[in-house]
Parts: C-alpha cells; structure tokens; sequence
C-alpha cells in the first residue's frame, strides 16, 4: 500500500472540499454543498465514497482520509474531542470507526468557554510555513476568531459571531428591505468601524437607523450595507482590543473578509499580513496526514 | 347612522386586533395572525370585512374603523403618511379612498433618521389618562423606542432592534442549541445587563460563550438565554443612557418584556412607571376616532 497518497477534506457545516494529494501535491480537487449541517451521522460515509468514487482506482484504492472541521464535531461522523488549551497547534486526530478516515480534534477553552473546529487545522498549516510565528492570528468567518500563537501553541482565543450576526441582520432582519446591494461604500464602512470601536455602546442604536435612514431620507444601499458591516467589525474590534492591540496580526480567511479586516486593523495603527486560508487548510492536513505515517 | 359606534383595530406585522366599540366602552374583541406582514394591499378589504362580518348588523352596520400599525405603512393597505417629529402626540388620520377606514399616520425623525408606526397611537392614549406626562415612555417590543414627551408632543425618539436582535440569535443563530428554555434565571439577567451596560464593548465577545459554555462546561440553557436577554437590554441602556438618565420612565409594552426593563432600570435608580399596552392602543384609537367625527 502507497505511503505517500492521501485524500485530505476540508469538511465544513456548509461545505465539503476534497483533494487528492500525493505527499504535499494536490492531484485533484472538488467541492460540494454537502456539508455537515445538512447530514446525519450514517449519511457521511455514503457522501464520501461517492464524491470520491472516481479517484479510488490505483494509488487511491485504498489511501487514507484526513479530515477538519464540523465532521468532527458532536452533530457529525465521529466526535472528535477538542484539545484543552493551551495546546500545542497540530492536535490529535480522531479515527472513524472501521474506516481508514482521520478527524483532526478541534480545542476548546475552558475559562472564558470557547471553541474551534476546523480552525486549529488552519493555524497549524500556518505555522508549518512560519515556525517562529509569536503573534495573534486573527480568522474572519461565520464565527471569527482571535487566536494568540506563541511557541508554536495555541495560548487562548476568542471567537465573535460577526459573520453570523451579518448574515442574520442582511437576510433576515428588517434591515434587509435596505441593504440589498451589489457594491460596497468603502468610506461608508471606514467611518463605521470608526464610530462604533470608539462608541461600541452607541453604535448599537445605531442599526434601526439604517432602515429609517432608507424610509424617511435616500440612505443608498450600498452605504447602508457598508455601514452594517463596518458596525459590527468595528464592535468586534472594541472587544476584540486585548488581542490586537499592540501586536502583528495575521489574517487567515477568505479574501474578500480579510481585506476589511485588514482595513479596519491597519486605520488603527496594526502591522497586519494575510495569509491564504486554502493552502493553509492543505498544509495542516498534510501535517496531520504525517502524524498518522504520511510519508512525505 | 349612529356617531357612538365603532370599530377599532390594531393591525400590525404579525397580528390583527379588533374590537366593536361603543364610545370608549368595549363590546366585543378577538384577535386573529392575519398581520399586515402576510397580506398583500388587495387583501386587507376582504380580511377585513370577514373578520368583522358577525358584528356588522344594527349599530356597527356602517360604522367606521380606525385603525393604527403597519396596517398604514407603504406595504400595507393605504400609506399613512408620517408626521414628522416633534410632533403633537395625537397623529393625523390617512382614510382609505372608497372606505370608512381611517389609519394613523406614524412618526418620523429625520435626524438621526427614526421611524414609529403604531407607537404614536400608545402614546396617544397614555397621554389621554396622563395629559402632563413629561419624560420619557420605553416601549419594548421588536423594535424597541425610547420617547422623549412633554407638553403633548413626540418631541424627539430612538428604536432599537434588540427584539428582532434576541429572536434571531435565540432561535436562528448557533446559540439556538444553548439557549431554549421554558424558564429565565432572572440572577443571571440582572449580571448580564450590568456587565453590559458597564462595558458594552466587551458583551459583543460574550454572545459566542453563550453556546461554548454549553459544549466546554455545563451552562444550563435558562442561564444562557437569561444572559442572551441580559447582555442585549443591557446594550440597548447603554445606547439608550441619554433618554433614561436622571428621567422618569413609563414603560408601555408587554407585561413580560416591561418586567425586564423596568428591573434593568430600577437597578439604576431609574423611577419606572407601567402603563397596560392594551388600554393605552385602545385610548389613543379613541382619539383618534374623536378626531373623525366620533361623539364620546
């Protein structure tokens, strides 16, 4: 059996994205809608034998699965049980029962309580292209999370429903008759997140606004979108100052959110860097594939 | 055609609320889901005729309806026009063209861009049982607003959306796994609203807890919906401190959410009256129903 193939799956509540690599090279890549949220327990195998159906035929007969994410999570395939933190970033793996399938653990803190899953993969994947990384690595998402990094350990963390929040308020909210918009108001989201880390206790009055704003005067869209977006960032931000203040903050998230956090960090004075979250997602898999007798 | 006899409706996004009125007497009630949020404006005529059909024989054949809530806004059935703040507390009336309908005009505010509808009318009718009432009237709901009164007029008001807020993060959020319970650790409550009106920016990080707290620790679910509803009324007084600070607050809302503010305020010295919602929906329909020619 070859030591040096393996299928490495990025397997999220709403997405399942799938490579098959030989050592650190990616052969072939897909991605589906079938995420975690919309299985249960006895429907994950059954998904991954047929969307990897088609590369089981000759080194990838019989390789290893290495796993990140929701699947690992209570609702998922197996639990895989987070790690305490402090811990160190490339976390144990979870074996699926009977199957030739890996779930990297996710971590958990105990006081302030919190959790990720999917995220200690990233980091770790972070930290193989930069060993010495001491800092804050921050991961705009559903859930972002704020992570302080330092000898090659997750330290604490601390995770804020922005994303979440956003997409409830945008689609589901009243705000939705007002925000709908295609572009973006660049300095509408600046001031924003201006007003609402240096008055985080009135920016909260401030989001009825932006429907009012639309009913009884011409607020556009696009400004109103903008200024959502930049509220609850720069909220997030207000709470989020013990992390970042004072340090480099890595950025590890897709592009399109890492740039407004990039914005928001750098108008207060952060030295900040981005990282690609795809290719860091495949290097801590492949650290993880290691630990479990990946050759390469 | 008698001039003592009417009905009065309260039609609003979710609900429709009717009563057969003799004068300012109740003679008959019933309430139906049929809100203006489900009807589109060809519909509001027929649901309106059948659901008053049983009462339309002798005195209430012909009589008018007058009616306050979404039922005016431009989704609705006929656009009331806003008056726009400060403004006397007893609005104009909008009639439906070709009906005996009459609707309440809402209020706006331009600047900061502020919207009522329905509220103006509770106003309305606190003010007709307290006619020197000067400070201020909180009216939780959905979108909950702060009202500065005196001398008869809406002189300047703030809505915030921590209703709309507490619904989506309680049952369309991840937290929904956390927070379900039939019962409310009022303990809990109260250290939530200070700690979020104390440091507001710091409650934002809290919300996310709320579900690891159940996945790393054992926080029983009435405590994290009573911190859920704590940290966002204690975020609305923060915001809203201007209005209530060193003032008299009369609540006018529902007995369970007035309950909650008004212990939130009391924590803060603040003296809170509460006023009953009904009555008060029911006094300011009166008035307006005087202003179209009604005779008691």
């Amino acid at each position: 059996m070859s030591n040096v193939h393996w299928i490495a799956a990025d397997w999220g509540t709403t997405n399942l994205r799938l490579w098959a690599m030989r050592g650190a090279d990616v052969v072939h890549h897909r991605s589906s809608s079938q995420g975690m949220g919309g299985l249960v327990p006895a429907e994950f195998a059954p998904v991954l034998a047929r969307e990897t159906a088609d590369w089981r035929e000759g080194d990838w007969a019989a390789a290893p699965v290495v796993a990140c994410g929701m699947v690992g999570s209570r609702q998922g395939w197996t639990e895989a049980p987070y790690a305490t933190a402090p811990t160190q970033a490339g976390t144990p793996l979870a074996q699926v029962a009977g199957a030739n399938v890996w779930i990297a653990c996710g971590v958990k803190q105990i006081d302030p309580a919190d959790v990720m899953r999917g995220e200690e993969t990233q980091i770790a994947g972070l930290l193989a292209a930069r060993p010495d990384f001491d800092g804050v690595i921050c991961l705009p998402g559903t859930h972002t999370k704020w992570v302080r990094v330092s000898a090659g350990e997750i330290c604490s963390f601390q995770s804020f429903m922005t994303g979440e929040i956003f997409a409830l308020l945008a689609d589901h909210s009243v705000l939705r008759h007002s925000v709908q918009a295609a572009t973006f108001d660049m300095a509408a989201f600046d001031a924003a997140v201006q007003d609402a880390l240096a008055q985080p206790h009135r920016a909260y009055g401030r989001l009825f606004q932006l429907r009012a704003g639309a009913l009884v005067g011409e607020l556009p869209p696009e400004v109103a979108r903008a200024t959502l977006s930049g509220l609850l960032i720069g909220w997030e931000l207000a709470g989020a100052k013990p992390y970042w203040l004072g340090q480099e903050v890595a950025l590890l998230g897709s592009p399109s959110l890492s740039m407004l956090y990039g914005r928001a960090l750098q108008a207060q004075g952060v030295l900040v860097s981005e990282a690609d979250v795809q290719a860091a997602t495949l290097a801590g898999l492949h650290r993880a594939w290691k630990i479990i007798g990946g050759a390469a």
